[in-house]
């Protein structure tokens, strides 16, 4: 049975263009055969979030019709779809918010990431998380431990990226691995290489307070990439993971790196960069890159219930739901790493 | 140019036949080409020395006439071969006891412990390190930070058992691991697991002693492999070690692992066991052992060095070079973990 | 719009109880939501249909219904569930008969195979082909080109264990290959190791016709595994597929297998089988075993369209569907490879 | 015993300087430990080779001494050094033309081709194989069957190149495989492929008889890079292989394969190249080149020896020893596929 306290309508947070959010009264969902409806608690601000926001498109992807963001989401079960157990009703959960077609070769395959149908929360024309109430698979809807605040909960959607990025570099215990920027993104990177055993967690950023404050956040050493830069070329990293995008630290990393290690791009950037692809061959360095990732929350969740990453330290900036625009703009403070929309 | 110091002549603590130790002097060895000496500061004491000792064999490694046991070790670099720099004089290693050939096609494909014309230190008929010196191809003498004791340097030799187990397990971030058996092997594989990014390490001992101590060495949780059997069989686990060379222990794991997971065979037990082999195909689970190792050392230093592997915690036993018997029958003592022969 | 000639009845030959074949009159299946209904035109005989005839049973599962028999089918499609785009219908398809979850843990990271929640043609309660028309999920009813037969496509399916077998034994260009059985199993790993690069495929059979025969469907060599003891010892192959069910090609097969290589448990024989488990972590052999597949149709249409394999030469027996049960006895030929219901 | 036969003096075609080969009289090499010493036989051509003489450098590498070239190499052993047994003078060998240190972390871990003190044939300093007599290490000089030419013998160096391409691509069973360029290096990259099992081997080149004749070389296709642009642009490629050196190819080809799909760089063409590494990501397309290879020669031997492979159709230039020039010279013939130098 449904928690009876759901109501009929709720507040939803909607970009209508570029630069203009406005709150509004909306329908609560209702979850479809296998969904879960889950009141959301906690939303974390996601570069992509302020990106639409600031600039109505991130490359194809163009805000043309009324787009709710937010897409770092947890919260607690109230309904269930049909073929969904009525016991999940009342379970905290992290959502991730992919919808695969489960179909294709891709999802078929264990790349349901790659699934050409793939709807995802805050990617036009989908709808987001900054609302009272979404609906979600059911076994994309994560159960989370007692244990865990829904703001760390919201906070395994980065998370993953961070350890999908150390899945595609292949890092392995007693590693090395070179992170630049000191953002968000990179410390959970960096914080998923040293929970995968990388002994050596560099990370570059060009910014004194970000390299301060990420050694405590999985690096090992924070460099300044221009100033220290014979550092960094003196590395031999088996992995670099490109967290900036920043076209100068993606070369610069690609050099750090020892024969046959390997780079993977995660930071979004320049659609295109000069690579030395004569040295890459002559050094049978790997290069690739993560879109968003696969099956990784049980995994995340099994980490920080052990310890093994933090998550609550990230957040320094909290906002109601009133207030997404100052969410959006949170990024403006230069001590700001994480935003996170408290919804309930 | 060599240390001065070194003497012509040096103890040898030698294995006459079964049960019979007795120390010799001997001629301090030579470095041959590409090899350095090693004047011994520690040598950790291993199951199969033990073994050795006992009973005059290992299989079809028959003592058939004086072995010098020991293959733990870590030394100082007091004189070099030609090819190698006088520079490494002075130098503290640790070293990999494995002389490959290096020619044949496991040797040439990265996988030399398979090499089938390996010297291996205290194996019939090549001599170990309970002595004074020992030779060592100078790559395979890894050089240690000043920061790690020589205890910890002889005693990366089980931690890359541990390594290559949890290589060959293909362990990863937020993996639930069973390791049977909390002796030495066991906790290394638990700190490898740990390291790898496991977030549950399980361990088993019939031992209580033994259960109370291996979760201060990686274990997230020991239990009782008969009392417990049912928390056991409840497990869903990613991997598991087999670390005791109990047969029923062995097929205790099996049923533990999930569809998919991983079975690592490291403990010397019977030459033979009853396998569910219908069970393992139907669930895909795929079962192999470790035989040494390939290029740890590197990997354990770093892990070390970084704090995220705990080597001095397992010595709880010391004796000097002509207590040899005494460290082999350190074992009889229940709060036995590690002996350790310091040797200089 | 479904094909009009779609009748509201159908023969279905089932399987009453062990041993009891009866035509029966049964209405036609409907196609669900994703789903097709295929008209179903030519079905292999598996060995596990024969199990189920002869014994009711194969280990846990037990026919306690009538059962329809019958899982390597192809046919045409003559209807779609919602979700399907009615251009299928026409359409000449083979016929994946596994409908896994989609949900699970092993579902989405690409082992659908292992999904605990699997229904299976002819896996009691789920019944299988031998019947006029069948349905299936849209994506795992596979389109095959006009150029391969109905028969070629039915036996898509055993082509599957065969190549899913040697993905599992990392068989790769240049490899020598040991199969254990000359049997339709063994025929189809032969050709599938070929297809991947095996340069030697050699394979055991007591059978000298068996021996014989395989020479033209993948085996470079084929020999008698008692009379050629010595020539199969003195293999030192990349990997071994046990695809025979004895016990003994088992233990042979595994001692053929150089270090590192690997071994593949392919053929139902015994629940258990005494391995040499000191041996295989010695030499650091793998072992594993299939259990069923994962997406390899695509896969074998192509390699069938290029010539790469052959599916036809195989059918050695053919028989109407009112003849299913001397169908299920044409393994009692000796010249029997594999035997076809020829429905429609 | 070493062939008495072997003379104290050898003819060797020496490039003097950019432009300029001579023939100089110089002493027969001696085998060194662990060495063999080959009477040369055949010796292919390769790009490299035409690139020092007309170049007299490829990028860092510099001709400033006079250089021997020639690096695909067959031959007879006549001599042996020590430690190598004397039963192999008289053996037929394929030389694998590098001299790793075996002592670095590449070379043991089975990446020696990254070794970054190799010596390697015909690369400044080191003389190459236009010449009577070469030595080389013993376990480099593979023994090749007595049904294989001399010339087939020498080609598995390019072979090598393919077969390393394709395991860098991870090409498996069914795949699709894209490869531009139609010259020897692409026929043996399309040759690779389909023996690892490629169902459709679609290869793009400008030149019309280079197209045809690669359909008799592994392509399935031949297709015009521009002309059939839509067609090339249409495929779902698993791999594609770049050996044109050309960057059109390389962004050609980028945008032919399937989401996870791989790229690797194996043609020699600009240092660097504009990549869209926003798609790389977005694709999670992953990148990398290759160096050289790794241990291919027994795999190369098995696929020919199998049939699977053809080396002798490649050639169609032939010169003895004195003719040098003319066989750097040869690709100027439209017609030349690959040159020979029949040295005795």
């Amino acid at each position: 049975m449904p928690d009876p306290s759901v109501p009929a309508t709720m507040r939803a947070s909607v970009l209508l263009e570029q630069g203009v959010i406005e709150m509004q009264e909306r329908p609560v969902p209702v979850a479809g055969p296998g969904e879960v409806l889950v009141r959301v608690a906690s939303v974390g601000v996601c570069g992509s979030d302020v990106h639409y926001y600031r600039h109505g498109r991130i490359g194809d992807a163009v805000v043309d019709a009324p787009l709710v963001l937010g897409h770092e989401v947890s919260g607690t079960v109230v309904d269930v779809g049909s073929g969904v157990p009525e016991t999940r009703v009342g379970e905290r959960v992290a959502i991730d918010p992919q919808v695969p077609c489960r179909r294709c070769r891709h999802c078929l395959s264990g790349r349901f990431n790659l699934c050409r149908e793939m709807r995802f929360y805050a990617t036009p024309p989908v709808d987001g998380a900054f609302a009272d109430y979404v609906t979600a698979p059911a076994d994309f809807a994560h159960p989370v431990p007692g244990t865990m605040t829904d703001e760390a909960a919201a906070l395994l959607e980065p998370l993953s990226v961070g350890l999908w990025s150390i899945h595609k570099a292949a890092i392995g215990p007693g590693d090395q691995v070179l992170v630049a920027g000191a953002g968000p993104i990179g410390a959970m990177v960096a914080q998923a290489a040293r929970a995968a055993g990388a002994a050596d967690v560099v990370v570059t950023d060009l910014v004194a307070s970000r390299r301060e404050r990420i050694t405590s956040l999985g690096a090992t050493r924070a460099l300044h990439p221009v100033e220290d830069a014979d550092a960094v070329a003196a590395l031999e990293a088996d992995s670099f993971v490109e967290c900036s995008g920043a076209t100068p630290a993606l070369l610069q990393g690609l050099r750090a790196v020892r024969p046959g290690g390997s780079v993977v791009l995660v930071g979004m950037g320049a659609d295109e960069a000069a690579l030395p692809t004569a040295y890459l061959a002559a050094m049978e360095i790997s290069l690739t890159g993560v879109f968003r990732y696969v099956d990784t929350w049980p995994r995340g969740i099994a980490l920080a219930q052990a310890g093994m990453v933090e998550l609550d330290a990230l957040v320094t900036h909290r906002y109601p739901l009133e207030e997404v625009e100052a969410a959006l703009d949170a990024d403006s403070d230069p001590q700001c790493m994480k935003a996170v929309v408290q919804v309930s």
